[in-house]
């Protein structure tokens, strides 16, 4: 049989790519970057899944044609390994022909925690970085240790070539997980894509805004206790009144899985993976019936709000720059979640071509998520309560001090909700003890967390009970009153009723929960026998800050999707990231504004001819609508030295897409089942 | 020792307040309505609570002077039971001294289940209400139900009588928890307060404004399957996919109770209750540091949009008219919540002045809330995981046809979120099969769900380290481009910063997500030692539209505190109730807008005189701040028969309170400790 289309590539078959490749190109020394499944075009894959979930699908799709497995191959072929050299490439995986091949002229590939360590090796082997360092008059035993960041853009000089900035720290113990940010030094160096120093100097320490080549001797009341510490080795004494917690499953998982397929609680779903946006989600069905073609966070940008330089260069696309895929935790039992976990491993691949491990990078676990839904006849007080069971699916990430916790929620309900948790250890910047700055807060003597944003982009691309979907923007209008319009009947000023509205064309919207704006993914060719109305699934956003940079600053160019909170676009095969393909070192102008603009040109300029569907047209056809969310992080002393969990949550519900509660057919919860204990001490518990 | 000053009276209590009302009113036979605590004046619990905090307290608050016990007594005094003989009573509970007596002329007590059976009673015994159910010719074996509803005036011949309406059902199925909304009929009677028959008349049907006198047969195309059906009597199949799972404590909860007393993870708080607010909280502290002085929900407010007569009459205030205490489920060990669970009892009286328990009505039990914090060093692979431990309080009210599912979350991070979970079953009218109405959405054949809104107001009494404390609102805004301002360092468009100011009078404030609006409460007079400005707590508020009925409707005068999302006022003993004290048929004006215009009065009044703190100050004074959220909740055929939980969520979470994460002493997850069981097998998993 072979994997299903939509799987991710298997080792063998990352294997088998890069011979290809390498039988191809067999003059220069190919070093990989990326080895990844290229997704079958979407028109294939309809008819394909049309015939799988068709009755009798089982036998048919033993004979069906499938798509080919083709792959995406960022290579560099030659030497030097600079963006001369830099190839996008798409292989089929079976016959290694070439089907395509790019030159990414200008493009820069991902980075990596191998990058980053070999950038620090490099930069502290520089004789003159080891003379800065000695000027700085560190407390003995300092170990310094230095934090590679990608280069956002600021316009001037970095047009070609790779840019890394080496933020400092040192370390006063020298214990391998001692805090790595407690200690920010002023020194920052910049290097090349090649690791050859570009500049050395020193950061602004405070009010100044200037950077400067002259070293000042390290200020020893900076030094701090170990309340910094978060490793257990380092921590001095944990709390011990937290009792032990065990979820119990007697009888296993309600979920089945067969290979990537899982199946839960009459959803369907194919958990998908790469090493850019981690986990995705593929042809996701409830009761057989269509709602999701593919699930997945389009991309992240964190974009600091200190202005001063060389500050304004920090700004992180996490996903572009980075990959959530390749930098998953390795998520281990009983830590990352409770009961009984299904672990799924990623597929990443090295620089010469040879398939590696990811494991358990994504989980699969049921949670207890309390009442479901519950009534009560007061006329007799018979409760009928059921309880809320939950499928989690959850991967992790680490981009250098900062965790994320993606996870996508399926209810009994048919809801599905989409988390994120920002954890980990906020960014650190010296500062002069007694200081303080507008943008930023001092979590310790001499340490600056700078304000900054966290911007998700979720991208849903929906198949509500078919292929053709609709986006409506309904709100909540109180009824004129009948003073103001006569013909409506509404005497007591007290009617309410929604205004539904079609979004015609491809477009960016924004949320106003004054008017209880909804968002509703509807399919105008399925009509709800109950309320007569189209069937639909409606967003339930996240309400947030957009981006706050100016919009002719790099930062809101490059990250185009931070303008508006909604935006809906037509289909297109390998549109997938809403800040465009390459980030690293973009300069903008290639993110979802631009797609739509570009289009609507394309629109205006053939409008002469009768075109059935224009490109920029969203009413009744395939559309992809992403949806930006995240938080304004003005850290607080609470978020230091590793926050607590802050939870950004998106819902997707059924909206007149069933006949009714598609949990009715939950059991009631029971003591019998449940097997809950009940604490009758009134003093001390035990 | 006797009961704690803020513990609700014990059912001793209730019996002995009731012997005095009877004795001080030897003349008329006392019914009672209402017997509960008197909150102490907040001037001498201070003092209280500091001696009962302080080094030693244990030993003074032994013979520390108490507070009075002082019981609030409703109560309607000789016959008729009507707003002339109904008062309110401040009786002194140990020495029988009654200290307050207000007759409540024009006012009406609160409703409960009981009330609504003697309503449905006397009304279904009326003859012309025979006679008018018979002119329906319904179906053979249906069996006719009543929902009394208390009446939201407007305006009209309803000022000083008491008046439910009476909405009509049927019932198919003989079985006590057959579904009561599922039929209804469009018979409406107005029933007086002492149960006679005022008005009977046919409600509109579908696009028709008009009441009739004139009854139509039975629709029997309106008759349905058993899917409208919750009892599991009564569903024909429940799925059998949802496998056990249960929650395992080897070591008992983590928390301590001592009477109302419990302690958790470094929190300390009080559970109080009472008829009207249900679950209240007392002086809650983490690690010994005042943050609380009272967390309430204050009011609630569910306006109806559906403008035909008399449906503009649907507006119920679930706290104030009916009341969450005395309608609190009697929750069930192993259904309402999973693992080791402490139940608390509530206490109201009869109308004969004794104790009646309502017994479970308050639940306290521990969720495992997934990652509390985690942080993987890159460098060396090695994470390390904290799980989130949450203290739930939980209490669960039925209102005739809606479940409301109300929770205070304690976490280990001194975080503390408020949620509101909304099910039951959604209120139903008649509609003609085929008809359509746009303030409205059809459930089921002949069923109309109508638009609503659920209005909440939290109450939050801070007191955060300490008694006096202000309101901060907190913006993050863009700095200025250098060419717009050349006085800012800001070259590359990207910096932005916070903008604080310090609410100085009482008002009302709304949410704006654009600019990241906080809302923090400080204490000016504590400083944090880290960043140098004042501790404090912020409010997560949850973003939500506000009232939709006109500002010059009755539903609107009535229920001020839906005009503005988040309110602060100085405090007042006894301004608990954010619509007023009475909201049975009350004409508005009571509200917490009203409180504040009066003050503000007062204030231009006497500003010739010089004061120190005028009325409306609340800067660095003894404030509390109200937040107002909810839905608008235009119901989706998913909602029926019983819908799915709707949650809404607010926070609590210091900002700048301590001097870093306050969960950092929380151990790491371990395996060995939770014992999670992995899920190996690939196809199906048992």
């Amino acid at each position: 049989m072979g994997p299903h289309p939509l799987d991710p590539l298997t080792p063998q078959e990352i294997s088998q790519t890069a011979k290809h490749v390498r039988a191809a190109f067999p003059d220069g020394e190919a070093y990989f970057r990326v080895i990844t499944l290229a997704e079958p075009v979407k028109a294939e894959m309809v008819t394909f899944l049309e015939h799988e979930h068709s009755k009798g699908g089982g036998v048919e799709s033993q004979t069906l044609k499938r798509p080919p497995r083709l792959a995406t191959v960022q290579v560099f072929l030659g030497q030097p390994r600079d963006s001369a050299h830099f190839y996008e490439l798409k292989v089929n995986v079976d016959t290694g022909e070439v089907v395509g091949k790019e030159q990414l002229l200008g493009r820069h590939p991902h980075v990596d925690a191998n990058d980053m360590q070999k950038t620090e090796a490099a930069c502290l082997g520089d004789s003159r970085v080891q003379a800065a360092i000695k000027e700085m008059q560190l407390p003995e035993g300092a170990v310094v240790k230095i934090e590679p960041w990608t280069y956002a853009t600021d316009g001037m000089n970095d047009m070609n070539q790779k840019i890394t900035m080496c933020y400092f720290y040192m370390k006063l113990i020298s214990h391998p997980d001692a805090n790595h940010y407690a200690y920010p030094l002023d020194l920052c160096v910049e290097m090349s894509g090649d690791a050859r120093v570009l500049k050395i100097y020193h950061l602004p320490n405070g009010t100044s805004n200037d950077i400067s080549t002259t070293a000042k001797p390290y200020d020893r009341r900076k030094i701090f206790d170990d309340s910094i510490e978060y490793h257990p080795d380092l921590v001095p004494q944990h709390r011990t009144s937290t009792k032990p917690y065990r979820v119990v499953q007697p009888d296993g998982p309600s979920f089945t899985t067969d290979g990537n397929l899982v199946r839960w609680e009459k959803w369907h779903l194919r958990v998908g993976f790469n090493y850019r946006e981690g986990l995705t989600l593929h042809d996701v069905r409830y009761d057989g019936r269509s709602l999701f073609y593919r699930l997945s966070l389009s991309e992240m940008f964190v974009p600091y709000g200190d202005p001063r330089t060389p500050y304004a260069r920090k700004a992180a696309f996490d996903l572009g720059n980075d990959g959530a895929g390749c930098n998953a935790n390795n998520l281990q039992l009983g830590c990352d979640c409770l009961g009984h976990i299904k672990y799924f491993d990623g597929w990443h691949a090295t620089s010469s071509g040879d398939p590696i491990k990811l494991p358990n990078a994504v989980c699969c676990h049921e949670i207890d998520d309390g009442i479901l839904w519950k009534h009560t006849n007061f006329r007799t007080n018979n409760a009928v309560v059921a309880r809320s069971r939950v499928l989690v699916l959850q991967t992790i990430i680490t981009v250098s001090n900062y965790e994320y916790i993606f996870a996508f929620y399926f209810g009994q309900d048919a809801s599905l909700h989409y988390e994120v948790r920002a954890t980990g250890i906020v960014s650190t910047v010296p500062i002069n003890v007694g200081d303080k700055v507008p943008f930023g807060t001092t979590v310790a003597p001499g340490v600056m967390a700078p304000y900054h944003q966290h911007l998700f982009c979720l991208r849903v691309d929906p198949a509500v009970a078919g292929w053709k979907n609709s986006l409506v923007v309904e709100e909540s209008h109180a009824m004129p009153l009948e003073s103001q319009d006569p013909s409506i009947h509404n005497p007591f000023g007290i009617g309410y009723t929604t205004k539904a509205e079609t979004v015609k064309e491809e477009c960016g919207l924004d949320l106003d929960h004054t008017v209880n704006r909804v968002f509703k993914i509807v399919n105008e060719g399925v009509t709800n026998p109950v309320t007569g109305g189209p069937v639909g699934y409606k967003l339930v956003p996240c309400y947030s800050q957009l981006t706050l940079a100016h919009p002719s600053s790099y930062h809101a160019k490059r990250s185009e999707f931070g303008a508006h909170a909604v935006w809906v676009t037509r289909y297109h095969d390998g549109e997938l990231f809403a800040a465009g393909d390459h980030t690293m070192q973009s300069l903008g102008g290639e993110g979802i504004a631009s797609w739509i603009a570009k289009r609507k040109l394309q629109q205006q300029e053939s409008s002469a001819a009768a075109h059935n569907a224009p490109p920029s047209d969203v009413k009744n056809q395939d559309i992809v609508v992403w949806h930006t969310f995240g938080s304004t992080h003005n850290p607080r002393v609470e978020d230091w030295p590793v926050m607590p969990c802050e939870k950004m949550v998106v819902g997707l519900k059924p909206v007149n897409f069933f006949t009714r509660n598609p949990a009715m057919d939950v059991a009631p919860s029971t003591q019998e089942r449940n097997q809950s204990v009940l604490v009758t001490a009134n003093g001390h518990c035990s």
